[in-house]
């Protein structure tokens, strides 16, 4: 294979365009700040002089890599699907690329990705929700890099949080299904171990029960992985106790999906037999028969203020704002009246 | 803010462990392929020191940064999600992170993109399809990194692919429809400028007409964004001509769901007035009622496939194999006899 010819270095494009060299670079890294003519200009320059920048340069200059890293359970999965998607999309309008990896919902998989994303020079950190070892927090301060966690409010957190009251969310959900008369309730969660959107959706049901006088400690509970088998397997055992609950509130639109599918194999009609919530308001809500009662959380919001939080640390060097997005109940199909009424 | 102490290096983390410095480099790396007892014995001695890998080191002595580029359209779609989150999984389990960018289904987007992600020093790159410029091409080869082109099999492209056979598998799917009767078939298609897997699934249909006797010229044809809402009006137009379709295939199974929901709409049942089918086989095809016919794309297989193929690519230093990965039509309720049947 022949040799690659010497270089053309910012200097020689800028000259070529008849820019400076800082606008050759706001081109290349965040064109949407740039004018279309002079954008036109500098690319064609770009093409003639086949012209590759010299990232390591940069990185010199700015003492910054222009990467920021995030660290998901999964991106199969609706929510961080698009919450991701706009991450991404605003860093990039700000010059930003995107680390991602997955940590498969666990916490020591998460530990190892840090580190690794730190050592390739992150210039700070998207992370999931708050549940992680004091040391790891130690660790990051000591790295003193932006981080932020999201998709989990949290006032009081080591780190700064974009998210949302999953506690009060779900409250506000129990509350309706108690309004309409349901007494025997029970709840499909994801695994609460590691993480804490699970954990303060149960805490929130109960603190609904409470408050109305139901027996709170013996809500009747599965913990499952977020997929669509399992919430059906889950609402089968839920619903082959003495007892059948009335409504299944499910920790989120996947598992409520799946109670769906078996309430429909066991010949139930919801929500004339049992009503069925959800969590999310994916898009999976919309189209299912009947659709979704469930908690609506501003995914795509979230993702895009935390990129913006990221980027307001690393280039003011500020400590973080935190942000507490709303959430809303959209009442649909799924949940009813109680039948004993 | 206090400064941070003199950082412990590979060295000291190796003495600490009694093992070899290539041993602590694979535990971070590539955990999976260390014995358990050696990566906990290290990675006690990397949290005791504090150890932050020295990433600059090890890109010089191995001449490789580690990290490959994903340029997809989107992640807020099942089948990027998914493919990309197996991806994710195949680099991680051989020591690769990956950087991923969004192109929003715009050529010119991934160009820069590409030149970005080359600039940040990705060993390699994952594109999707083969739609993009010569000139793009031609640089790719200058640059000398090996890149691989993913949901979309082209034995004569300029790069290798790892993908299936989009026109063959659109093909098959519409043989079984014209074989249960049906004559008046329309298309609702992904937009297919700059999108190869969109426009070889319409020749794949037309393909099948032209083998049955029917007028291909004469398709009724919406191209759209694959959103369900844009799935729903392509229908309803569809469904509004004089002579109406008795089948109505569609480019992807978002747009087939929009399809059935504006079939409800407007009061038609499927498959008994009209029949509908999709393409992927995402979790939504199974939920939707009815269940959709649609062509099953193996999408992580994809996805691991791909990185392995890169993987290998990188380390061998080799042109790389592509790979023709089958798929099968799953036959569901979405898809009946034609009425005039």
């Amino acid at each position: 294979m022949p040799r690659p010819k010497a270089a053309a270095t910012l200097d020689d494009v800028a000259r070529k365009a008849g820019v400076s060299t800082a606008t050759v670079s706001r081109c290349l890294n965040a064109p949407e700040r740039v004018v279309k003519a002079t954008r036109e200009k500098v690319m064609s320059a770009v093409r003639d002089l086949d012209y590759t920048p010299n990232f390591a340069a940069r990185v010199m200059a700015a003492k910054r890599s222009f990467t920021i890293g995030a660290i998901i359970p999964t991106m199969d999965n609706a929510i961080f699907a698009r919450g991701l998607q706009a991450f991404q999309e605003e860093l990039h309008a700000h010059g930003y690329t995107m680390l991602v990896s997955s940590s498969a919902y666990r916490p020591e998989a998460e530990e190892e990705q840090i580190r690794t994303l730190l050592a390739r020079g992150a210039d700070g950190l998207l992370l999931i929700g708050h549940d992680r070892e004091t040391a790891v927090y130690d660790y990051l301060e000591r790295q003193m890099k932006p981080v932020v966690a999201a998709w989990s409010y949290r006032a009081d957190g080591r780190i700064p949080s974009v998210g949302f009251d999953n506690r009060t969310s779900m409250r506000a959900l129990a509350e309706e299904v108690i309004k309409l008369g349901h007494r025997n309730i029970a709840m499909i969660s994801g695994i609460s171990q590691g993480n804490d959107r699970a954990r303060l959706r149960i805490d929130g049901l109960r603190d609904a029960m409470r408050a109305h006088g139901l027996d709170a400690d013996a809500l009747p509970l599965i913990e499952t992985r977020y997929e669509i088998e399992s919430g059906s397997e889950a609402f089968s055992e839920l619903m082959s106790a003495p007892q059948r609950p009335s409504a299944v509130l499910c920790g989120n639109d996947v598992l409520a999906v799946g109670a769906l599918l078996a309430a429909r194999r066991m010949g139930l009609r919801v929500p004339q037999d049992v009503s069925v919530t959800g969590f999310d308001d994916i898009e999976l809500a919309q189209i299912a028969q009947p659709a979704l009662t469930t908690v609506h959380v501003p995914h795509r919001e979230m993702g895009r203020r935390a990129a913006l939080a990221l980027i307001e640390m690393i280039e003011s060097e500020g400590k973080g704002t935190s942000v507490n997005l709303p959430t809303f109940i959209e009442m649909r199909d799924s949940l009813g009246p109680s039948p004993s009424r």
